[in-house]
């Protein structure tokens, strides 16, 4: 009679759930790095001020609108350095109002844009390096070229890559993770 | 009567815990192009077929080792084959006498490696594809070159880098999953 009654009541339910549902939760909050962390936003802002001075070294050199590798750098810099901004003052506007970024939707989007402007700022930042080392190795006219310009962007627009990169890899993975 | 008795023993529990953990193993499985799936082999056999393609036609031009970046792209076209083809050896092996490949271990494996041939390959691509354009349409010294197999090279490995990003996304997303 006594072990029967409370058994009827299938309660065990609901706890489990709930205790399945709690460690990725809380385990996505400790994240650094993640949208609406001190630490995203410090991968953003890296990001951008990389992206920018990539812009900028390119920019100066005067003869980079004749190679078509070099404009596509710049355009890809531009791109990245908007997104990276807009996402970063998202960042500085949840941590000051303590919200959180990580719903599933604002994540999509973030992995997404991420992911695309990875890929244009690697692309670019690869075929600007391919060729610098035309110029500097292979052809040796670094006397008529400013190399160091093109070297200095191509390396300014990898490490903006390499700070997008961790971005995009955990927005994927809490995504997944979810 | 016929209620109470079977209620006693609470028997609700392990039935709950294997009803939460048999839906990912059962979407895992569903996904075709994942390690050990005729999707997944199709992968890898267009990877490597594609690799070696661009492979051949860079070779085939006689003046590639002059440029850094064309003997790049072999380099990385010669990596990612040689892994797409021993992938592929080892998704017909699961095929064939019914193995899973997707332990974590394995995964964990997969995914890296795919993560840094995709990488490499993507690389050779854009580099050579700015040498391409440079060739082609900046220089217009195409008569003096082979810009035909270079072109034709460049998207051989800019397709078989296609074919390497759903491997590293699923796998990636099925290492986060479980």
């Amino acid at each position: 009679m006594f072990v029967s009654r409370p058994a009827v009541h299938p309660v065990e339910a609901p706890p489990l759930t709930d205790a399945a549902e709690n460690p990725p939760r809380v385990r996505m909050k400790e994240i650094q790095g993640m949208p609406g962390t001190p630490g995203g936003l410090a991968l953003r802002l890296s990001q951008f001020v990389f992206a920018a001075a990539a812009l900028g070294v390119m920019v100066s050199a005067s003869d980079f609108a004749s190679v078509t590798a070099f404009c596509y750098l710049v355009a890809a810099t531009i791109l990245q350095g908007l997104w990276s901004i807009s996402l970063a003052f998202l960042d500085i506007y949840a941590l000051l109002v303590k919200r959180c970024l990580r719903n599933p939707r604002a994540l999509r989007l973030f992995t997404l844009g991420d992911g695309i402007t990875a890929t244009l700022t690697f692309a670019a930042a690869c075929a600007s390096s391919g060729i610098t080392v035309l110029i500097g190795n292979d052809l040796n006219i670094c006397s008529q070229n400013h190399c160091t310009s093109f070297e200095t962007a191509t390396a300014m627009a990898f490490i903006s890559w390499f700070a997008v990169c961790p971005s995009f890899l955990m927005n994927f993975w809490s995504l997944a993770c979810r």
